[in-house]
């Protein structure tokens, strides 16, 4: 039986092809750079995905909380960056972890470092979040002083080793075009190159840079002076990075099929079983007006066109997409045929899906959402 | 152990006593305007919080999808309403669940009825979905005849048994003051009620009238000449709602704990483990600007205070929740203390949580995500 016949609900589909190609392009980038490649894993969440990128080589991954570290180190992989700020609140499970693996986790103030320092019973990599422009959290990257002090602060026991400099150009997400992605990728590696240097004068040994961010890592010829990069994203990549132009229509390897329960051709509107809580509501800004995802027809095998002239995911409610479209597009649909949607922010829409199936039909659970507790 | 110190990541916390007095509320406003209460189970979506409603008489419940309708009946509810359009790709579920309970669906066009007559094989209630004003899905109001022709087709066979006109007043949602949701809701039930003339005048028996929305429910004193009212929300209540001034902060019955992992005073700003896959990412717009949520202070045993002055959730990323708030409230702050979050749409929190715990440490889990199919 073909892949759509068999599905009922709003599923999350993956063309396994070209996730691998954007694994092996990004893998092959990092040594042709001469850069470490630890891809951050809170895109795809599966220990099966975590697979493709073992075979490309890679060994050393990030992740985005303490329970995705526990879940990927029982699956085997032994060197997790928790790129999050410290939540002291999991020390217990932190000090498990770091028994076990190398762990390497983001320090930001003295007062977290201070927890580790006290609790802590196994040594663990220490990453100084620096905040490079992005506005999220971490150091001032204009602030050497205090970035020294803490430092300072991280070397005074043998438990925290200081580890490198770190940070998330988060900002190239809102660039304009991939000029500008490059433009902020580079002057955030600039800031973190000269807070190195600054390091590097006080005594502190040359510290590692890490960077990560999937329009940087995607788009720039030149990495700069970074040891390492964490992009995640682009695994799938999705209507974000196709709408900044980091990607085309033909690396976007996860599409949302939902059915079609009513059509209002006299508005241009077609409802569709795939609201809020399957593709989450981040947003894609285009022409200054907000939209939830861009619109394919799906073959019966999974596959997909490419996106749909004028065809948006105009609106959400909890189970409700409200799909805005020409209306001769819509003379030809009838209530249960598939369309696609690919999905603002890929890795909301995982999270929210909780698994995907690759289109030979097998499924992939992801490791979200954790047990409620 | 108080019940924060036995927490360790963002979760969900239900206070039984208010969403149990919310119940008795609305269950008590039923039966003094003489009409059915049909709540809402997709804001709760658990079997635990279902017998809440049953303590307080409830035998009638509405769901938003088949299987939340297989779940609830699973749990011993046996007249179920799915207020969502049919998704003709479930119709053997569908039929499996009329073959065991009372089930009502919802008809909006021929093509899905034509579906339902070709393959159901035991009895369904129909309710014609009508779009009184807000524009989501369903017939018209203001197109008697379309309705007259769908309500024709539905009674052509027995298998699908016309039971009456059904709306959500979604417009109330948006409304900017008590006295417009009233207004709204009102113009609603009165579209319904021409509808219902119409149909009565055309032979097609007096159909029963079902309304359903939170702030319309909460606010109306006047429920007109509905037979059946279907809230969801209100069992929680939520930030939209508080912002709507349907509902006081004494009526929340659910925040989200989040632990505070960094602290930036020099621009008012926390940040706190818990953010878009957690709350999700509706939004409250006040004066022009969107954020995600009040925040408030939680003691140790779970209770909470009334949202704090000037602190909203501002930012969310993936994990991250970027909380503004005074410097001075923020002074008092460590890394590890817990806020909590009244999130802007809690029915999207509770389904991206998976579960929630009562102020006694119970879990109580609900039933999505169903499992990943």
């Amino acid at each position: 039986m073909a892949l759509l016949d068999e599905l009922q609900r709003p599923t999350l589909l993956v063309n396994t092809e070209i996730a691998r190609k954007n694994i092996a392009f990004m893998a092959e980038k990092a040594r042709q750079k001469g850069v470490r490649f630890r891809p951050h894993f809170k895109t795809h969440q599966s220990a099966a995905a975590g697979e493709w990128f073992r075979e490309e080589g890679v060994t050393a991954i990030t992740v985005s909380s303490v329970d995705m570290a526990v879940y990927f180190a029982d699956h085997c992989w032994d060197d997790i960056t928790i790129a999050f700020p410290i939540n002291v609140r999991q020390l217990r499970t932190v000090n498990a972890l770091a028994k076990r693996i190398r762990l390497g986790l983001l320090g930001e103030s003295m007062e977290s470092i201070q927890h580790l320092q006290g609790q802590l019973e196994a040594v663990v990599d220490v990453w100084i979040k620096i905040d490079s422009g992005s506005g999220r959290t971490g150091l001032a990257w204009d602030q050497p002083t205090e970035v020294a002090r803490l430092a300072h602060f991280v070397n005074s026991s043998p438990i925290t080793r200081l580890r490198g400099l770190l940070t998330h150009a988060g900002n190239t997400y809102s660039a304009a075009s991939r000029e500008e992605v490059c433009q902020r990728y580079q002057s955030s590696v600039t800031r973190m190159a000269n807070l190195q240097s600054d390091l590097w004068a006080g005594g502190y040994g040359l510290l590692e840079l890490s960077v990560g961010d999937t329009p940087g890592c995607t788009v720039c010829s030149d990495f700069g002076k970074v040891d390492e990069i964490r992009p995640g994203n682009f695994v799938f990549y999705d209507g974000q990075m196709l709408r900044l132009g980091v990607c085309s229509p033909q690396q976007v390897a996860a599409v949302l099929a939902v059915p079609v329960v009513a059509l209002h051709p006299e508005r241009s509107e077609v409802v569709v079983y795939g609201g809020a809580v399957h593709l989450s509501k981040d947003v894609i800004v285009e022409n200054g007006r907000p939209h939830y995802g861009y619109i394919v027809r799906l073959e019966v095998n999974g596959e997909w066109s490419e996106p749909l002239p004028e065809s948006r995911m105009a609106r959400l409610s909890q189970e409700h997409g409200i799909i805005a479209m020409p209306a001769d597009a819509i003379s030809g649909l009838h209530v249960g045929d598939w369309l696609g949607v690919l999905p603002a922010h890929i890795c909301l829409t995982v999270a929210a899906m909780g698994g995907y199936r690759t289109l030979d039909g097998s499924l992939i659970k992801t490791c979200t959402p954790a047990e409620p507790v």
